[in-house]
């Protein structure tokens, strides 16, 4: 699905990438950051409220992804049902894992 | 409550309103039996893990619900810009809901 | 706890068992709720925020029920070293099965 | 960075302390695996997969802080009510942040 040779089509999710980008590269502070906590043995509450906000921040870039592909998908898969049905699917499979 | 003679467009989960209202009606079943369970106190992880067996019947039928309403806005807000950016966005509140 | 004058053990949350029966029963009314909702073809979007609210609920059942055990466990359990970790380890498969 | 000039009392966590370290060492490189796959523009869907798999590791990491805490709790507060009230509250709030 990688190594296209020419232009890819963009993804949904491409004009955010910056701003995507940013928020994962916080996103691996905090998990270093429970690292250190757990290094110096931290009170397990405050490891767990931080392991909390990290999860928060994750469903964020998660939802981000997820409003992107319906964008994405209802442009792009506007007129041609069989692939609209396609990336409905994935798009449940992948909320599905989130919500449960 | 179906058969009406005009307007209101059908909403996405009409077709599936059968199935629907039986896996609410099962749901409704065990919220009862939980109350019966706590009336006979029964040992309070049972009661817990039945009402994670609720947790999962709702996720079910949220999920259903989000599945048609992705359909619906493909299909229905196609051509329309607005309206799909409006469907989206309320799509996107109802799933970060489900999701946090 | 109860002032009961014989045989079964207190359960942690009899206590508060008038409290849960009331929510346990409001819970109840809300699945109804959406049966009606779902009845009426109400905009699923609507129908989804309630599950929502219905879920909430059902989380703050579980919380109190967790709280109870956990307070329960630690009075029962204190000097029973295999009573504990088997008290807690039905605690975390509880707690597991409401995480995830 | 707690300031403890001597012995601190163990944290309930510290005999896993190494497993705990590699747990989060493996979550910070999934969380540059999503990095990179967000800077290849890879499919929305493969991503939101990979989050789903750190939400997973993370929820693994807080079930064993909450596991350890509580068997800590037992042992630690078994005699002290105040304490043990103390812990149980701290406990629940983490508990409450994992669950919702």
């Amino acid at each position: 699905m990688l190594d296209r040779m020419s232009d890819p089509p963009p993804r949904g999710y491409a004009a955010n990438k910056d701003q995507l980008h940013k928020r994962l590269a916080r996103i691996e502070g905090q998990v270093r950051g429970v690292q250190k906590m757990v290094a110096d043995e931290r009170y397990c509450i405050d490891v767990l409220q931080q392991i909390s906000a990290i999860q928060a921040a994750l469903n964020k870039v998660a939802l981000g992804l997820v409003d992107d592909h319906v964008r994405h998908c209802m442009t792009d898969a506007a007129g041609d049902e069989r692939r609209r049905d396609e990336m409905t699917e994935e798009l449940m499979g992948a909320v599905g894992r989130l919500v449960s």
